[in-house]
């Protein structure tokens, strides 16, 4: 097959494809090869959809990081989208605008990129559409989940005197962790089960926007953040370094880092602390009922920050 | 709001969203607003997915067709593949690389374009993914469907002696209308209520070409069209004037009509294609047992003809 890869146009690598996407799980009727993917979800189950589209020079540079890299953020990011409802992730589909000139190795690359976390998180990939021209690659994946029986974590229920936890360190992921996202799945689910959570959402665009969302959706609170109490990247350190940004502006600040913030009630936060050794979890502050966002420094001083997170459209 | 369409971030963007496309769907509990939208799906049905990827300068050109006229496509054949399955959709999420210098117009111009289709058709727009770069448009679109009590129709159970039928005139749909595909959704749904379809495929890629899908999901049959019954559009007269190609020509190979072609044992097709008459239908050939295309001509003189539909890749 490889040595076909010049002349195999679109029919034959959706061959390919549906010989290498054999779906197993056990939601999938009809996978790649008809108008639709059929699917039968679970009784009762609520149905989770995400979407998030790549775009080269923008999430990635396919020349420098290689289309395996460019599948594997891609179903990552809409993975960690599911890890923030505390979802379970079921089935995919994966449209594509590949360069012309090597259309065929570019979208086989990126299924062997997507592939291990495929398998890992129990993803079929069901279909998709695949489409070559003169542009760049852009890269759109939808992904279907389920809610447990505990129902999907919204952003909606923070209130005043919750804990705000993260499950890991912050800040530099433009160094190259921006590129192979860690879906916390089964963090959020052992979370979710050992405790209500109040409100929960990815890092992407940055804690302060992040958070931000979380305090708007709520009802308009605010939130006092540890600086001390901030877990920071080793990543944050050395970008910090290059352009003079402060290690903790990196922490607050960059995106892509897909570390889950958690909000609950103050109990169940000191319980989740002691209880989970094993996951990472940071306790980095606390909502409070006045609106906006303050910074904990030394010595108590408190002051407001901006949220400095990434707007998409800027 | 629109005084501001030049300082609208993305988030300001998301906010315009999330006020027009209030969701009236029963199956949508969260639409715009968090990490996943949530959906109730309808007890015990299965499931319809599927997505497709619409650039500038390949399915449309921005600048001569206007955002809203992209808009309606991209939900138009996607809303045609949930036809092709004979299902009710439900939902769509809608991911966008939109170009920088006129990010939040062309957005809204998209929503504009696909809000009559979405309200037609039932359609919830629950979610989607903004971003902006200095490419062209991409727009993807991922549309969920319901199969209905009877299931979903598939391209594979055409028999040899079954009658090929199609729902409308084809060819010439490059001369305009491949942007205003008019979804078969009400039409498939009638014709599967009232006779066991054998398959059934939307015409994307063009008769000769989704024919053959058919026929070679069906097990490898083949199948004989009548040159005299293929319904010819007069754009495909249009279109032949200009290149030179024959109108039957254009009808076979052109793509983007999106008619349904669709497969019945002839009893059933007599009975469609009297039952029917306030549906267009044609009766355009049947399938055989021998691989292969044929097309039989005046004189009854068959001749064999190669699909030449479209190739996504080349």
């Amino acid at each position: 097959m490889n040595e076909q890869r010049g002349v195999m146009g679109e029919f034959g690598l959706i061959a390919w494809l549906r010989q290498h996407a054999k779906g197993t799980g056990r939601q999938t009727v009809v996978a790649i090869g008809d108008d639709c993917a059929i699917l039968r979800p679970s009784a009762g189950a609520e149905l989770l959809i995400t979407t998030d589209m790549l775009m080269d020079g923008r999430h990635f540079r396919l020349e420098h990081d290689g289309p395996e890299a460019v599948g594997y953020k891609a179903l990552g990011v809409n993975l960690s989208d599911i890890a923030a409802m505390a979802g379970v992730p079921i089935a995919a589909v994966v449209a594509v605008a590949l360069p012309r000139d090597r259309a065929v190795a570019v979208a086989q690359g990126l299924h062997v990129g997507m592939m291990p976390l495929a398998e890992r998180f129990g993803v079929d990939l069901v279909g998709g559409d695949t489409n070559a021209w003169n542009g760049p690659l852009v890269i759109g994946v939808t992904l279907l989940g389920e809610a447990t029986a505990r129902g999907p974590v919204r952003r909606s229920g923070a209130r005043p005197g919750d804990v705000i936890l993260v499950t890991g360190p912050l800040g530099g992921s433009l160094l190259g962790r921006h590129l192979r996202p860690e879906p916390r799945i089964a963090e959020a689910r052992a979370l979710h089960e050992a405790a209500p959570l109040h409100a929960l959402i990815d890092i992407s665009d940055g804690l302060t926007s992040d958070l931000g969302h979380i305090l708007q959706e709520s009802g308009g609170l605010g939130a006092t953040l540890d600086a001390e109490a901030i877990p920071t990247h080793p990543d944050a350190l050395e970008l910090g370094r290059r352009d003079g940004r402060s290690p903790l502006d990196h922490a607050l600040n960059d995106g892509e880092d897909f570390e889950l913030c958690v909000v609950v009630a103050p109990e169940d936060a000191d319980r989740l602390l002691g209880a989970h050794a094993g996951m990472a979890l940071y306790r980095v502050g606390e909502v409070d009922a006045t609106p906006g966002l303050r910074l904990r420094a030394a010595g108590d001083v408190v002051v407001p920050i901006v949220p400095g997170g990434f707007d998409h459209l800027r």
